[in-house]
């Protein structure tokens, strides 16, 4: 990002050329999920060269009275893949939402870093024109759309619009979050299992109380971290390890891996043997998607809501669980996630529980934390 | 209904106490689906009781800049009866279509005459205090919503709105019918399989070039003559195979029922018995909610679009495809649908062949139509 400072309050940079770091910065946030970056990140890079790099504005530069819009791209990240989304779709369901409600955008929100979803939303406000804010609504990847810290502050993801390429669109209004996410759902799984959603337009006050700030800058200081340590022949595994204030669980060898894809998600276990000074040790990873759990040797490490991110040995890149192969040299790293993730009824949205495993949830540091 | 001469063109009438009378009408129209109407005509007379009787105006009535909006129950008739709809669903599908489109409707119309849906905009219309249109874009009952005559003009169904009773509400725009059915489908389906819809927004010069006229009128007086049969000792399954133009096909008794629920209708076979003048002869029925082919001694009598209707022998009551009861006495009455139903376009869309039967289409006085 380029810093330069703005009449309004804060810094505004841009997000021109740092999409290739943005991108891997966002699979590491990803934890295995999230769907792979790359081809939102062609996307972005698209549209950056047609419209020029986009303007990130700090959290609290963020006016009270902004009018934001967060934009994503929902349903199958393996289908995303081979049904490569179309960039006006993104705009489309920002102009649906828009005329739906009457109302003009002045801010684009990235609802989901970790993931294809650091990078969507710059597609939308590349092509819109609009600046966008640098921070989202997780922290991370989950899967579901009530699983953003806004749900905890009582707003509504609804009004919301789902497009897709073929030129249908719908806006649907739901009685909660969960609502809304079982109406999208359906409605993206029958448009083809991929979709681009416009949702959460609140307030620049709201923005700023809701969100986790910073993260798509986070990102981009993960990406080129990793870079950096590569060429200076250093640690990339330590250096991400350091920068999100976690730590490398174990390092090893993926011994067994086994998966199933069960109600659009990609369900599964992958077994880590530990390998030099953890060679009597082993992981096992249950993962949706995300890696949502890390056992050491039967005890449970790590859940969700805190990151667990497997990054290959060498070369620091981060591991997606569809992309889990035998034989893989991986090291383990658990981070921590925004702590507002820790409350009683955010691990009833986005804890162990909520996920089916029987177990109370566990901080990446290995502490268990108590539940209301 | 009470005529009632207007200042305008044609004729207005009222539906009042008539309810009765027009539920009976729609459950023969219905052809064994499209719902049973007991649980909208009880919606209905309480809105009546409430606001008054509705005003039911000609289709050759309906001035040519009037906005027209369709209104519908959709979804599992089985679940309908559970879940009793409440009538601001409704008024809910019309003004959400409305508001979202910034224009005010002048009349309601009704989609499907055959079954619940007749009585369906009877309850929009005294909600919202406007007039009703007496026709229908069916003439009959059909599954599906692309299955209208507009649709063989090219008039879309979308944009429309999909509400249930829980407060969900979504409007979707469609790249063509197949597409707005798909995704009110499985909208209808995560709302719990029972939502109400308001569509097909068009002048009264669209309606009044693509609906079925008189339907509504059609479906009282088809109730009133089974009652009026009833009350003199007539034969009422004559009566109502003389008022629709059609054949009585055979009297029998019901040998066999093969039912199974798929992908949402129900689908299966009736056997029925010849007796008394037809005591040499067998008629199978197929349906998919309708009866939609009848075959006697193997024959193919007739198929969708015309009408197969099924009659208690002795009272002229309709019997529905999921009333069927082994033993029970009845006679098969074949009509002609409206004839726009019978050009190759319209048999692509609600010929056997679209059903899965292996036919070609056979009109009600079981003379082939030639497809194209």
């Amino acid at each position: 990002m380029s810093r330069t400072p703005t009449a309004g309050t804060g810094l505004t940079a841009t997000i021109g050329p740092e999409i290739t770091a943005l991108a891997r910065g966002a699979a590491i946030l990803g934890t295995g999920g999230g769907g792979d970056p790359y081809v939102g990140r062609l996307l972005a890079e698209a549209a950056i060269r047609e419209h020029g790099p986009v303007p990130a504005v700090p959290l609290d530069g963020v006016p009270d009275d902004a009018v934001v819009v967060g934009v994503a791209l929902m349903g199958a990240p393996t289908v995303m893949v081979e049904k490569i989304p179309s960039a006006v779709q993104f705009t489309q369901a920002v102009r649906v939402l828009m005329d739906h409600l009457g109302i003009t955008p002045t801010h684009i929100a990235c609802i989901e870093a970790g993931g294809v979803n650091s990078t969507t939303p710059i597609v939308a406000a590349a092509e819109l024109g609009l600046p966008l804010i640098d921070g989202d609504a997780m922290g991370r990847a989950f899967p579901e759309i009530q699983m953003v810290l806004p749900t905890l502050y009582g707003h509504a993801a609804a009004p919301m619009s789902v497009t897709d390429e073929k030129g249908n669109s719908i806006v649907l209004n739901a009685l909660d979050n969960h609502w809304a996410e079982r109406l999208a759902r359906t409605v993206t799984i029958t448009m083809g299992c991929s979709a681009s959603i416009a949702q959460l337009v609140m307030s620049g006050a709201q923005v700023k109380e809701s969100y986790v700030p910073g993260t798509l800058s986070l990102c981009i200081r993960l990406g080129e971290t990793v870079q950096a340590a590569r060429t200076a022949n250093e640690d990339p595994v330590a250096a991400v390890a350091r920068l999100l204030g976690g730590r490398i669980l174990l390092a090893g060898k993926v011994t067994d891996v086994e998966r199933r894809t069960q109600t659009g998600f990609a369900r599964g276990t992958a077994r880590v043997s530990g390998t030099g000074p953890d060679h009597t040790r082993e992981a096992v990873l249950r993962f949706q998607n995300e890696h949502l759990l890390v056992e050491v040797d039967g005890r449970v490490e790590t859940t969700a809501p805190d990151l667990i991110i497997m990054l290959d040995t060498e070369t620091g890149e981060p591991v997606t669980t569809e992309g889990i192969r035998y034989g893989a040299r991986v090291r383990i790293v658990t981070a921590p996630a925004d702590p507002r993730w820790h409350s009683p009824a955010a691990h009833r949205l986005v804890g162990p529980g909520y996920f089916g495993y029987d177990t109370r949830p566990v901080r990446f540091d290995g502490v268990p934390v108590p539940t209301a």
